[in-house]
């Protein structure tokens, strides 16, 4: 049971943001354009850093709720987007992305984490400032959502493929029209 | 020197505001409605919750801005914020306010930190569900927010008086107004 009381029925972060569509308004904003919108980094790549980091906060409900959606993006199995949680240096991704989610990872730790010898690399590996900008704002902002979602102890469903079914719709959705308030049962 | 090219003289979360000017705006409409709209928590004590978890996390600039701003609404002096940022428990703070603090203390560890004890005290002591809410929302928006400032290696004027002497200025600003590009030497 969540701590507060929130909206029935609405998995991970869909209670909260029912509870306060004040604050749900720009924490989607902020999704759009960070996930989504036209960037040099793919949708794919962007919605993996999500779930990396995600996965370092140990939120269930992000992990896979980004896992399915990443895993849309870059049609990919489950085990391999496991794969890069676990060990992503040793899977077929870009030097430049493997370079981004050490960044990321560093993020997640605390900012102070992030070094110049890992955007230095980065920056050789060709990732742009706007890039480096970008990942190291999508790890913070996932910082923030995953303790939003496990901070108010939300209810998520426990079956992953769930959320991997539910990947495809969520991707042509987007955040900024996403309605919190759809029952997991509708889709 | 920050990791990437920041417009220069803008101190903190300044900089990287000016160059994505597509995120600043719902960062700062998120910090607007969180900090500064109509509550039932002051605004003081919701800019003295954003310090503490600022100080948690280690990140000179928030804990500095904010308890600049906070120092202003309470009408206290730095060693007031200080103190409260060491051993809250020991000021003359509400025991709600007290509770409240608490949970962010454990939210800016990590969502599954807070524990149903945390919450009932805070219940016990007054605090509503929305307290509640935007309580663990304030938490996990500074986790996000002291990352982006140091994690892109910001710089930040190390005279803490700086912040305290902008603090009236900063609370009549607020959040949504805010002009990243306005140089610190303005005042």
């Amino acid at each position: 049971m969540a701590h507060i009381t929130l909206p029935e029925g609405l998995p991970g972060i869909r209670g909260p943001m029912a509870f306060r569509p004040e604050t749900a308004k720009p924490l989607n904003a902020l999704a759009e354009i960070l996930l989504r919108r036209e960037n040099s980094l793919s949708r794919g790549d962007r919605e993996l850093m999500a779930t990396y980091v995600s996965s370092l906060n140990d939120c269930f409900f992000c992990q896979n709720a980004h896992g399915g959606i990443a895993q849309h993006y870059l049609q990919c199995d489950m085990a391999f987007i496991d794969q890069v949680k676990k060990d992503y240096e040793s899977m077929p991704l870009s030097d430049k992305l493997k370079a981004l989610l050490s960044i990321a990872g560093s993020v997640q730790k605390g900012g102070q984490h992030v070094t110049s010898a890992q955007i230095e690399k980065a920056k050789a590996r060709g990732a742009t400032d706007m890039e480096i900008h970008d990942t190291v704002l999508i790890a913070a902002a996932f910082c923030m959502f995953n303790r939003y979602v496990d901070g108010l102890g939300t209810w998520a469903p426990q079956d992953r493929n769930i959320y991997v079914a539910r990947g495809p719709r969520r991707a042509e959705e987007g955040y900024e029209n996403f309605d919190p308030m759809e029952r997991l049962a509708a889709g």
